[in-house]
């Protein structure tokens, strides 16, 4: 597999109260086109991620508004995959690029979410837990991921301070992000002290409720190559799914869809996991960062921990993590960050990241984005050439 | 293109009390599976067209329910573009076999809308209007479409009956389909004389709110070349879409996206409209099939209506019109209305439709399936070779 990426953009993320689902996608697709130095007339299918428009806005048949944004009456579908949306229509659009049938198209990922009462956030993010088995009980994200946390502390002896260097490391970050939602350095103590969500999480485990959007242009491998020029490529993609209820998997605190889909997306791209020299990870808790880590294959399971806690995956290491501030620090509008975490590698391969910019001799990167509690995962491998 | 339908399914369509979305996913999937002759170890990709799971049951990420129910963890998308979700999925599952990487998908349809309170109902439907200029002003589909029932009827002079003989047409289809929602037979009286919705459309001319899924099971050409049987394949594929809101375009009673979309399906099946011999179209409301008959280019503009009252779409006319009953008597469970035109065009062609089996010397058939006003459609066409 290879599909030349074209063009990135991703707005501002945050509590964008100015800005509507329309605001917001215009901004982003008309960025986008605009960095590829393409004309709308160009893109020849649209693909969008979006988790819950429908209650997070009212809004369904968002793939219209994104071919009406371009004034275009192009082939337009929407992808839902709950916070892997964004992942997950990217890998649709790749698909469509492979196949033959479409030579350029443009990727999105957008979510509205700030602009609902809190009832209504917490019934959307909820129904991407088994409405069957574990909303129904009253149970959310946060307290089943607090759950997650507890189990892996007391199997593995991660501490509270290393379990917050996580989100210490993400905002140190996102600092250097002038997209990122939240640009505030924090430190172990504010971590470890902020509101108790659902014990051991406390509010800045947890990443927040945002507006934004990302987009990416994607191109057929014979277009690319008559540019005549270096582009960065994706090079593998793997989606793997797991139960949707947490009650029916063996172990809680190995994500056995990461470790498929990373598997699957590695072995595309004919690579190893060691070959990957930067990664945007699901951090949607703190928790989650740390596990995501290990089931990629970076490190034993029970040691990524200690790992962070060391520096060993902050920006200028060896292995740099969500440089871009990850969900925590970046934001995390649901149905845009699968697309928002191609953007960052991107950039960072094409060496566009100022401030932030890792070591310029990586040359391979990965993303990892997950719907659900490990429900649906998908894994992307991008490279320049 | 050429990509081969293995197995068919179909849950019954109604208002299924005692079944829930995950037993309506289970019971149509496994249908498939049998009708094909596979196991869930050769599929090895899911794609489900799903509206709205959010508001109508509290649940998105349909995608993995999709995968465990196979005790897998393959890959598996949702697909969302309004009441055209379905045939939108099925589009994306024929991308991703050509792609190359897929060999054999399942592709679902699925919608549980019953188990809801009306406002629920009416705001998860109406999500699929825009939000920014129809919604917001308290629009609803049937409003509006009752604004284009009346302008098409003024223009061409269409007669109520004309527009009740096209439920008396479908509903009359739908009493020899075991699986619909309505099977009982009505009158043109039947029609005019039921509650007015939205005047001057009639309760009689609104497809149902229904229960239902519908699955089928798509492998490439190498494959099916190998089983050394007569098949039915997918040989054109076209999607196209317009504004989402009705008031920014030029026309409202000839939809361009229909037009595109069945000239880009055509294009690629490289056939001309009147190869078709049975089309199932997208009748949310009696005056929308006969704007699709149009739009889709088997009779001029304005004239649809009478070649309907001549019985010159019945069931043994030389063009069939929605055999299955059409949404408005099979049903119209909104995600799962464009696998099931495939459902019914390719049992059709297979010779399988029993009592309500056409001419078995008809090869090509085609399906019309509508996201929206008109602001999404994706159009099929199936031969049997």
């Amino acid at each position: 597999m290879k599909v030349g990426i074209l063009g990135l953009a991703q707005t501002k993320f945050g509590e964008l109260w100015n800005k509507s689902l329309y605001d917001l996608l215009e901004e982003s697709q008309y960025r986008a086109l605009q960095d590829a130095g393409i004309e709308p007339k160009d893109i020849d299918g649209i693909f969008t991620g979006n988790m819950c428009g429908s209650i997070f806005s009212n809004q369904t048949n968002i793939a219209s508004i994104a071919s009406d944004i371009l004034n275009r009456n192009i082939s337009s579908i929407v992808v839902e995959g709950a916070c892997a949306s964004g992942g997950l229509a990217l890998r649709a659009g790749i698909l469509a690029i492979e196949s033959g049938y479409h030579d350029i198209v443009l990727v999105n990922g957008v979510e509205k979410m700030t602009d609902i009462d809190s009832k209504d956030g917490v019934h959307g993010l909820s129904s991407a837990l088994s409405q069957d088995w574990e909303h129904i009980s009253g149970a959310t994200f946060p307290g089943l991921i607090a759950m997650i946390s507890r189990l892996y502390m007391h199997k593995y002896n991660l501490t509270r301070d290393q379990l917050s260097h996580v989100s210490v490391q993400n905002h140190s970050n996102g600092l250097l992000n002038k997209k990122a939602h939240f640009r505030k350095s924090i430190t172990i103590d504010s971590v470890n002290n902020s509101t108790v969500i659902a014990d051991p999480l406390t509010l800045l485990d947890c990443s927040p409720v945002s507006d934004g959007a990302a987009s990416v242009i994607l191109c057929s491998e014979r277009f690319a190559k008559n540019l005549n020029k270096e582009l960065v490529y994706i090079i593998g993609s793997g989606n793997a799914t797991d139960s949707l209820a947490m009650s029916q998997r063996d172990n809680l605190i190995e994500w056995n869809a990461t470790k498929v889909a990373a598997k699957r997306a590695l072995g595309m791209a004919k690579i190893n996991i060691e070959d990957i020299g930067v990664v945007e990870v699901h951090d949607a808790f703190s928790i989650l960062q740390i596990l995501g880590l290990e089931d990629l294959g970076f490190f034993e399971k029970g040691s990524a921990g200690k790992f962070i806690q060391d520096n060993l995956t902050s920006l200028n290491s060896k292995l740099p993590v969500n440089p871009s501030g990850g969900l925590k620090s970046r934001g995390h509008p649901v149905g845009a960050t699968g697309v928002a975490q191609i953007v960052e590698i991107a950039s960072q391969l094409y060496n566009r990241c100022g401030d932030r910019q890792i070591n310029n001799n990586i040359k391979i990167g990965m993303t990892h984005n997950v719907g659900g509690a490990g429900a649906n995962v998908v894994v992307h491998v991008l490279k320049r050439e």
